[in-house]
C-alpha cells in the first residue's frame, strides 16, 4: 500500500525488463505480483507528474497485467471501455517513457487511440462501447477462421448505458466466442446507480454463491419431502434465482463466472485463461477496488477519480501559462471565475427554490454537471439515472407530459447519445425540456472524443428547438432562465471551464428570446459573436483598429435559433463584412445559419465564417487547441485581415 | 376466428354502446369477450378500407380492452410502446369513426399522438420509448401526490432496444410504481433477434414454472440427503436459475409477474388490476399472438404487419392518385420502378459476391431495407442485431477495425439512435464502414415520426465523412459502389418507394468522389440537385423554359459532402442565382453547405435553397408532402419564379 505519491522515478527493475507484452509472457506467474507493484508505483509517479485519470488505472493493475500475460495481444484484442482505465495498459505495450507526455499537446492520449498503437485497439472516449466492438473483433476472426481471441473490459457503471445491453444481447444471439470482463469496483465516475447497481451491490454484499448454498439447504431442512418443498418453495426458488449472482447474464445467454477478487493475480490468470478457451459468450465477474494500493484513494475514490500534476509550484507556474487574451477586467475582477457548471448549478438551486416544476436530470455527471449543491438541497426533484442518455432526455418528456419543466444536464457530446430522444420525444411533440448542454466546443485535455463541436448543427435542423449560446457567467445564467421560461423544448450550451469572471448580476435585465445585444458600434465589419469566444472578439477587434485595418461593430447574437433577424438585417445594410465566430463546427454551426439567411434575404453583405474546421482537433490546452483553430485574438485578426485583404484586391 | 376481411361496414351494438372507455368500464366483466370480438372485426374492416397496420392490434385487442376497463383512462396514463398497435385503443376512445381517415392527409396518425387525443398520452413512431416516458409520468404523480397510475405496454421486439434496458433500470432503482407490460408475441417486424428473443423464447417453450417445480422434483427425488442435494446440484442450480422466467427483470429490481395469456379477458382483468394497486415497479409478461383472430394474419404474421387498402378496384383507381410529374421517359419504361431498398440489396449482392470484406447489418429492419435477399443468399455476412441501433453502429466498427468493410443498412430515422456511435466510434476513428440509408427525406403516411429530414444536417458536420445522395435508382447504384469503394466512413441516402425506373445498367461508368454531374446546359440559373427530386427538377426547369422565365443549367450534384467545388465555381461564376433542391430540412442541409460555400469563396451570386422548411410535415401522400414543402414542379416553379421577379425589382 502506498500513501504518497512518489515525487521521484521510482527504482523498477522488473518492469524495465519487459518493454513490451511479449517480454511479459516470459517472466513465471510469481514474478506477477511484483511487476505489479513496480507498475502501481510507476503510474503513481508518472501520473502525478503530468495529471490525469488516476483511480481506475490504480484498480485496473493486476488485470491489465493478467490479460497481457494469458492473451497474445496484440494479435489477441484486449478492447478497454472507457479509456481512463488504460494507463497501466500503455505503460505495459510500449509507451512507459511516453506517460510524461500524457494528455499534453502532441503527446499521448488519456484513451485508447488506433493511431497511437497496435495494442488500442479500439479508441474510448466514451462509455459502453467496448462489447459492440469486441463483437465486431469476434465476429471478423470467425468470418476469416482466425484462431485470434477476443475480450472486453468493461466497468460496472458502463453497463448501464443500453448499448452495453444490445451488445450483450447480439452477442449471445450470436453465440460467439468472446470473453467480458465486467470489472465492478462499484463506482461509474459518479456512484453508480439504478437497478443493475443494486444487482452487483447485492452480489457484494451476500457473496452469493454461499447465499445460495445456505439458502438450498436451510429448504431442505426444513421440509420433509420432496414434493412438499416442490409445492411449497417457489417464493423461495424465485428469492434464490434472483440472488444467484449471475442470473441477469445467464438469462440472456452468457456463461457466468464469478465474481472472483480482481486483485489475485493468481486467480486471474487461471480463471482468464480457461475462459479464454471457452466456447462461447463468456462473462467473467471481477470485483477490483478503485483507487486500489494507494490509500488516500481508495478512502476517496470520487475525489480522486483524476489528479492534477503535483509538480513543485515553480515548475508549475511555468507549465501552465496564463491565457493571453485574459483582459484587464478580468484580472481586476475581486471574485474568482466560477465554471460554467457551477454558473449551471447555481442557477438550477435558484430556479428550483423558485419554482416546484424544476426537475434535475443527469446521466451519471452529477459532479461533472456542477449539480452536487442542487442534489443535496433538493433530492426529491434530482434524478441522476446512470449512464442512460437516451432514457435521461426520454424520462424527461415524460415528466413534461405532466407539466414538469425539466432541465436535462449533459455534456455536448453525450447528447449525441440522446438525439433520437430529443428529436422524437422532445421537440416533435413541443415538449418543455431545457437542455443544459455543457462542455460545448473544445474541452482541452479530453481531446476529440469529448469535444462537442456538433451540438449547433445537430440542433438546430430540429424544429421547436430554440437555442443560446451565452458568452459569460453573466448570459449563462440569463440565457439560461429565458430557456426555460421557454414553454417548449430549448438548449443553452456553455464551454467546459471558467468563464470570463463577469458576474452573475452585472444586469438583471429579462433577456428576450432572438434578440442579440450590441457590444460596440464600429462600421464596414461587423463581428457576430455566438457564446464562448466574445472575450478574444473583443481583444481580436482591438488589435484591427490598433492595426488601422477595421473598427468593426461587434455583436453578442446570444442566439443560435432564432437568430435576431432585425439585427443581421441592419447589420447587412450597413456593413459590407460580417464576420460569425463560434467555438463549434463551421459546417452546419451558428454562421452556417448566418450564411443561409444571407442567401434567403439575397443580401450581397460578405460574410467570414471563424469556427473549427472540418477536422477532429487533438487534446491539448485550450489556448493550445483555440489558437490551433485560429479561435484565438491572434487567430481572429489574422483571418480578417486576410479577408479584407482579398476583398480590397477584387475576388 | 375470422378467415376474410369484412368488405362492409359490420354490426357492432355492444362497441356503439361504448364511444369511450367510461363507458366501457361501465359493462361486466362477462361483456367483455363480445365486445372483443366486435373490436376486432371493426378493426378488420376498417383498416381494410384504409390500409395500415394490422397484426399488432389485432393482437393486442384484449389487452387493450383489459387496459381500459381496469385502469380510470386517460387520468391513468397507457403509454403504448410503437404505435402499430393502438389502432384499438383509437378505436375505443372516441376515434371509431375517424378510423377510416386513417394515415391520410388530415386524418388519423398511424400512432398516438398528444395533439389527437387526451388517450394517446405520449406520441410514439420509434420503439423502446414507453418505460422512460411512463417513468416521467409516474415520477411526476409521485412528486405533485397525485394517485395517477401508469402503465406502459411494450414489445418483445422494443425491449431489445437499450434503452428500455436503461429505463427498467432507472424504474428499479427509482423503486417507482409503475406496470410495465411486456407484450410477448414472439415477433418484432423482423423476427426478433438476439439473446433476449432466446430467453423468452425459452420460456414460451418450455412453460417455466412447470419446468421449475419438475426439475426440483427430479433432482430431490435423485437425491438421498439434503447436504448432498447442496453439494452436487450448483450447476443443476444455475440451470432453474437462469429457465425462471421473471430472473432477467427480477435481477434488475423488478418484480415479475407471468406469463399470463394475454387473450384471456378475465385473467387479464384481474391480474392487471392487481398489479395496478401494488407498490414498486412491476412487469406483467403477457403472451399474445400477432394476428389474432384472422386466420391468415396468424399464419403470417410477417406478411400481415401491415396491409394496403382492400376496397374495390374502381374505387382505388381513383384514391391512388398518380404523382403529376411521371415523366414520359418513366411511362415508357417496360420495367417496373424497382424500390430503392431493392436497388439497395440487389447492388449488396453483387458487392458481397465480389469482395468477402462485404457485411451487411441491420437493426431489425431486414425486409424493410431490402435485404431479405442478401440474407438467403450469404447467412454468414448477414447480421440481424435486433432493435439496436447503437450496437449495429460500433459493430460495424469493430469489423472494419479487423479489414472488413460492413455496410449498415438503416432508416435515415433510426440513424438518428446511433449517432454518437457513428461519431465516436466510427468517424473519429475513421473507420471503413457505409451507411446506407433508406427512408431519407420524407416518407409518406408515416409522417414526421418516420421522417429522415435531418441527416445531411447531423452527417455533414461531422470530418472524414463523405455524403452521397442519388437521384435515382442507377445513380443510387453508382453511388453505393463509390461510397463503398471509399476507404473510410461513408453514406449515401435515398428516399422510399420506388424510384423513377431508371436502368440500374444505364451508366456503368465509375462515379469519382465530389464530382458532379451536368443534365442540362442553360443560363442565368442553375438548378443544383441533392439528391431525390431531380425528376420533378427536370419538369420545373421545362416549365420556367415554357413560361419564358429562364432557360436553367440543371446539375445533378451526386455528393453533399465533399461537395463538386470546381463545378459550383464555375456555376457561380456564369449564373445570377444557383438553386439547391433537397428532399431535406433548409436549415443545415445540402443548400445550407452550398451557402457556406458561397461565401467562403466571396461569390457574389444568389443562392435560392429549396427543401422543408423549419416544421415538421404531416403525414400524407408522397405527392402531397412534396407539394406540401414546395418540392414538387410547381413548388419549386413558383419560388423560382418570385425570386427571379424579386431580384429583377431589386432588393
Amino acid at each position: 500500500m502506498f500513501h504518497e505519491i512518489p515525487l521521484s522515478r521510482p527504482v523498477t527493475p522488473l518492469l524495465d525488463q519487459v518493454p513490451t507484452p511479449d517480454k511479459l509472457r516470459e517472466l513465471p506467474l510469481n514474478a506477477l505480483p511484483e511487476l505489479a507493484r513496480e507498475l502501481r508505483e510507476y503510474l503513481l509517479w508518472s501520473t502525478g507528474q503530468t495529471g490525469g485519470h488516476f483511480g481506475a488505472g490504480l484498480g485496473v493493475i493486476e488485470l491489465t497485467v493478467a490479460l497481457h500475460y494469458v492473451y497474445n495481444t496484440p494479435h489477441d484484442r484486449v478492447v478497454w471501455d472507457v479509456g481512463h482505465q488504460t494507463y497501466p495498459h500503455k505503460i505495459l505495450t510500449g509507451r512507459k517513457e511516453q506517460m510524461l507526455t500524457m494528455r499534453q499537446q502532441d503527446g499521448l492520449a488519456a484513451f485508447p487511440r488506433r493511431e497511437e498503437s497496435p495494442y488500442d485497439t479500439f479508441g474510448v472516449g466514451h462509455s459502453s462501447t467496448s462489447i459492440s466492438a469486441a463483437l465486431g473483433m469476434a465476429r471478423a476472426a470467425e468470418l476469416t477462421g482466425s484462431e485470434r481471441k477476443v475480450v472486453a473490459v468493461i466497468g460496472d457503471g458502463a453497463m448501464t448505458a443500453g448499448m452495453a445491453f444490445e451488445a450483450l444481447n447480439d452477442a449471445a444471439h450470436q453465440n460467439t466466442n468472446m470473453l467480458v470482463i465486467l470489472n465492478d469496483n462499484q463506482m461509474s465516475i459518479s456512484h453508480a446507480v439504478g437497478g443493475l447497481s443494486n444487482y452487483f451491490s447485492h452480489i457484494w454484499a451476500s457473496k452469493s454463491y454461499i447465499a445460495l448454498r445456505e439458502g438450498g439447504k436451510r429448504v431442505l431442512q426444513s421440509m420433509p419431502t420432496a414434493m412438499n418443498f416442490v409445492r411449497r418453495t417457489e417464493e423461495q426458488m424465485k428469492t434464490m434465482v434472483t440472488d444467484a449472482p449471475g442470473a441477469l447474464f445467464e438469462s440472456i445467454g452468457f456463461n457466468y463466472v464469478g465474481p472472483i477478487d480482481g486483485h489475485n493475480l493468481e486467480e486471474l490468470v487461471e480463471t482468464i485463461a480457461n475462459l479464454s478457451e471457452a466456447q462461447g459468450p463468456q462473462l467473467l465477474h471481477v470485483f477490483t477496488t478503485k483507487g486500489k494500493g494507494f490509500a488516500p484513494a481508495e478512502a476517496d475514490p470520487i475525489g480522486y477519480h483524476a489528479i492534477s500534476k503535483i509538480a513543485p509550484v515553480a515548475e508549475r507556474k511555468a507549465a501552465d501559462t496564463p491565457t493571453p487574451m485574459s483582459t484587464p477586467a478580468a484580472v481586476a475582477a475581486s471574485v474568482k471565475p466560477k465554471k460554467y457548471s457551477d454558473v449551471f448549478g447555481d442557477w438550477l438551486c435558484a430556479t428550483a427554490a423558485a419554482d416546484l416544476r424544476v426537475v434535475g436530470i443527469t446521466p451519471a455527471m452529477c459532479e461533472g454537471s456542477g449539480m452536487v449543491r442542487f442534489a443535496g438541497e433538493y433530492p426529491e426533484r434530482y434524478h441522476d439515472v446512470a449512464i442512460a442518455e437516451q432514457h435521461a432526455v426520454t424520462f424527461a418528456a415524460g415528466l413534461a407530459c405532466e407539466g414538469f419543466k425539466p432541465v436535462v444536464a449533459i455534456y455536448s457530446t453525450f447528447l449525441q447519445r440522446g438525439y433520437d430522444q430529443l428529436i422524437h420525444d422532445v421537440a416533435l411533440q413541443n415538449l418543455d425540456v431545457t437542455f443544459a448542454i455543457d462542455r460545448a466546443g473544445l474541452v482541452g485535455e479530453d481531446g476529440p472524443t469529448h469535444a462537442g463541436a456538433y451540438d449547433l448543427a445537430f440542433l438546430r435542423c430540429i424544429p421547436n428547438m430554440i437555442i443560446a449560446a451565452p458568452s459569460d457567467e453573466a448570459e449563462c445564467h440569463a440565457l439560461l432562465t429565458a430557456a426555460w421560461q421557454h414553454p417548449g423544448p430549448s438548449a443553452v450550451r456553455y464551454p467546459r471551464g471558467t468563464g470570463t469572471g463577469a458576474s452573475l448580476y452585472s444586469h438583471a435585465e429579462q433577456v428576450e428570446i432572438g434578440h442579440a445585444r450590441r457590444i460596440r458600434d464600429g462600421h464596414e465589419v461587423a463581428i457576430v459573436n455566438f457564446g464562448s469566444r466574445l472575450e478574444a472578439v473583443v481583444q481580436a477587434a482591438d488589435e484591427l483598429k490598433r492595426m488601422g485595418l477595421a473598427s468593426p461593430t461587434i455583436i453578442d447574437m446570444r442566439w443560435v435559433k432564432p437568430l435576431d433577424e432585425d439585427c443581421l438585417a441592419a447589420l447587412a445594410s450597413s456593413h459590407s463584412l460580417i464576420v460569425s465566430v463560434e467555438e463549434h463546427a463551421l459546417m452546419g454551426g451558428a454562421g452556417s445559419a448566418v450564411s443561409e439567411w444571407l442567401h434567403a434575404e439575397g443580401y450581397a453583405c460578405g460574410l467570414l465564417t471563424l469556427g473549427i474546421r472540418d477536422a477532429y482537433i487533438e487534446h491539448a490546452a485550450p489556448a493550445q487547441m483555440h489558437a490551433a483553430c485560429g479561435l484565438d485574438r491572434d487567430g481572429m485578426v489574422r483571418s480578417i485581415a486576410a479577408r479584407l485583404a482579398r476583398t480590397q484586391l477584387g475576388h
